[in-house]
């Protein structure tokens, strides 16, 4: 897959970099951990600083100083994660902003114009996202909203060095889903997102929605992204499915609660059994977390509350999760892909048969 | 200046880590900014994980990563600070933790066997602080206490791998002054450290009581460190009276506050004048936070109160201050001492003109 900004070796993970910054990490930390594109948020970036003044100061790429390609959200999840704050009607959204309560307003031509001036290599169209679990009806009336949505985003798109992403809702309504992936697909969008999973489903509802999606993309070629997925195990259930490109805050949120994901699994750093540990993290890791601190050091980080705790396991499990996603485009490649899969779950599986919400 | 861990430049400035590490940065990054040694809190260390611990890991320098030469403080200052949470006897300190409340015991020869633990490359004698604006009897019995304590820290000191220096009290009181200093260069510790100072007296008694200091030295031959010093204009106060060493927070607490030293002196990135500024924080820095980021994205990142923001603002406020004492050590070769203060002194003299407090 190429971009503007440098091509992307896919399936591929990007770390979520909402407020301008992958939380207490650079870009270089963020290229040494492997990390080919990232992610933006336009909602959070429309209020602060504003899409206007990053425009002024040259574009998203050269105020965060990360010369690799972007990917911006639409600002649709955030708003759906608003909840009573929001108001929506055919034309848009009306919000209490987070930050000090003023009412904002988005729009699809509003969501476009935002992501154009930030300048991200890859824009979405602006969706709704509702709760899977309301009546049918309202799941499909947001899903048509966010039809007529696409064609408006569409319509509003001009930045030739862009591309524009069209967004799959629908619930986890098999049939919903499928009508949806075929309105999508009919649109001359330059790739494909599923939207509104990984909001507190199961994980089996989460696979069969996935089958629908791909049975119903069937041979399109264009780019296939999973919005918000995901965890360790998620990688697998996405890419058997065709999924090219996947997002999550899950690894560095959970790194800085002291959740480091190796391969013997999660280590939790808060418990009291790593204090005196002098082993690294992850000893297979080339991280500069596991080549240079024990657990024990990371540990007191911990609890001393030592910002330098959250900046070492936040590149531990980029670095982890990146590694991940090239082990399972090797595996691709060798056919290797249900061994991997095995090894993975044997780490993880027990601690992940819960339900997920993890946006 | 050699250490069993490497040669110092003199005068030099070592950045604080008190609890085993430098706030929000990585050992590279120290090395980056031109750190040629650090120190660390015994006070702090000895509650949190614990001396045996480090000890049991490896020591301080393997626990944190860092393989330059270390100074552990003596816990002296952190107990004054605890004001009315000690109790002074002849024997050491009861002071109740600040983490726990529970109580806990320092004496000279328990803060020499804590810093022999965490194995620095300096330690420093257990002293009894007291605020300089106490009748000068209470400043005279704490001097007099601090200098039976040196005693006892000699004679407990067993590493030949570890320097260990003395430190001189007495307030501002000159006669006091006299003889700690006359004390304390009896004995034959390796280094002579001037404590007591940057605890709100005024910057003139500050530069009268080092004049005190030097006159009763003479041509001792021993480095001499001045104690939780300084900022900018502090530096040419101490250098120009034979200061070897300085240590301070100020640099990293005020760059986690938003305050950034620049060659056009302080720049406050809470101001609202820097939203929209794309320059560097000081053009002639080289720093990565100099090199990549504007001071808009640095104005962003702390009105988001983004971790990134105090790791780059603490990465350059360090290189700001080590660059300075490489200035202060080119200007003593050259002679040109005088002039580098007035540039200084230009940029910094109106903010330092009023009482300190720094530690």
């Amino acid at each position: 897959m190429t971009t503007p900004h440098g091509s992307i070796d896919t399936p591929q993970f990007m770390p979520v970099g909402t407020q301008a910054t992958v939380k207490s990490l650079t870009p270089s930390d963020l290229r040494t951990a492997g990390a080919q594109i990232i992610l933006g948020n336009t909602y959070h970036l429309s209020l602060r600083p504003g899409a206007e003044r990053v425009a002024g100061l040259g574009g998203l790429h050269r105020f965060m100083a990360w010369d690799g390609p972007i990917l911006t959200d639409s600002g649709g999840f955030q708003v759906f994660s608003l909840a009573d704050l929001r108001r929506v009607d055919d034309d848009g959204v009306t919000f209490a902003s987070h930050l000090d309560g003023s009412l904002q307003r988005l729009t699809p031509e509003r969501s476009v114009e935002i992501q154009e001036l930030l300048g991200s290599d890859i824009a979405m169209a602006f969706d709704q996202l509702v709760d899977p679990g309301l009546p049918a009806v309202e799941v499909g009336e947001a899903m048509e909203r966010t039809h007529r949505w696409a064609e408006r985003c569409l319509a509003a798109h001009t930045r030739p060095d862009q591309a524009l992403f069209g967004i799959i809702q629908g619930g986890v309504d098999a049939s919903l889903r499928q009508r949806s992936t075929a309105a999508i697909a009919a649109l001359p969008f330059d790739g494909i997102a599923v939207g509104g999973l990984s909001v507190g489903e199961s994980k089996a509802q989460m696979a069969a929605t996935l089958d629908v999606v791909a049975d119903a993309l069937d041979d399109d070629p264009r780019v296939r992204y999973l919005m918000g997925v995901g965890s360790p195990l998620d990688f697998f259930t996405g890419v058997e499915r065709g999924i090219d490109l996947f997002d999550c805050v899950l690894p560095t949120r959970v790194a800085r609660n002291g959740q480091l994901w190796t391969r013997e699994g999660r280590l939790n750093l808060r418990n009291a059994r790593f204090v005196d540990d002098p082993a690294p993290l992850d000893a297979e890791c080339g991280c500069e977390t596991c080549r240079d601190y024990s657990r024990a050091y990371l540990a007191h980080l911990f609890r001393a509350e030592e910002l330098l705790a959250y900046r070492l396991a936040s590149l531990h499990n980029l670095t982890y999760t990146l590694d991940l996603m090239r082990a399972i485009r090797a595996a691709l490649a060798d056919g290797s892909f249900e061994s991997l899969r095995e090894t993975v779950a044997g780490q993880y599986q027990r601690a992940e048969s819960r339900p997920v919400s993890q946006q």
